[in-house]
């Protein structure tokens, strides 16, 4: 019965990149642990690049510098 | 001194629902646990249903598929 | 699909009680949301009195404060 | 490796308020435990007041009385 | 930047099987988002089956009633 | 009313060094965004190195290789 959350920037992640990540996750569950597909949750937040640092710094602030 | 996080899908979720969640949960952790209300945060997360996947795949292809 | 996280601190929550956490907040998703139970997830995460801060200080440091 | 997650109401968090948070914790993680400030991972989630509960009511409903 | 947490019972996943889920996740953002493998960060939280419900039950119970 | 949840690897923080995160994220807070520390709650998280992973392998990993 997992839960997974994954957190990415919100930078236009389209919704067969989506399907993609929870398909991929799901599958890993069901190879590596064994689990049931059914039983698996995935919840994917996207973060605005103002609300995620790294560096003491926010995204919008590294991709400014490029 | 509880903190209580819902995940929910974003599925019009109305203003008096929230209200009653919080109020349940908040009155389930004095019932249950004795803890003060005063200290008992509720957060409540909507999550886009192309965001939240069971079996391999998205709540807005379940949807689809009835 | 709802999943719901409840954080307490360790300070001796029986295995009678977190039956009742967890029946409780499902029961409550199914009345306010009419969630189907099957799909409600609920996760209780202990946290070490060490580790859980409020005011500024550890509740360790509070319940010795009394 | 640290990771911080910031939940704080949604009542006009300006950019500036975010890198000063985000600043602030990378910094005080390498103060207090040595971590190097690039593998330090900061993401702040605004929550709706209808969506925060203290006490039993949203903070939407403690605003209002006041 | 992505952030991963993966909650699954704890119930005997060995290290080898965290490598392997570590790598997968890794992987399948590298493929499907083009993300850096060295900005992803993945927690796996093992959950006592006695914390972990489903269907207003925990898993322990679950378990017993095979 | 915020709430922050501080993730770091389970190598030796001391009771001490919880202090200091705990009040400086604190302080951090009611410098930044005016917040009342009353209501600032602080959860930190000691994951063990196996269930970390950075780069596709796990913290144990890394550390070995130096």
């Amino acid at each position: 019965m997992p839960y997974v959350n994954i957190k990415v920037t919100r930078e236009g992640v389209t919704a067969e990149q989506k399907e993609k990540l929870i398909k991929g996750v799901t599958d890993l569950l069901r190879d590596v642990l064994g689990k049931n597909p059914n039983t698996v949750f995935v919840v994917i937040d996207e973060v605005e690049t103002d609300n995620w640092g790294v560096g003491g710094e926010t995204i919008t602030a590294r991709r400014k510098r490029g």
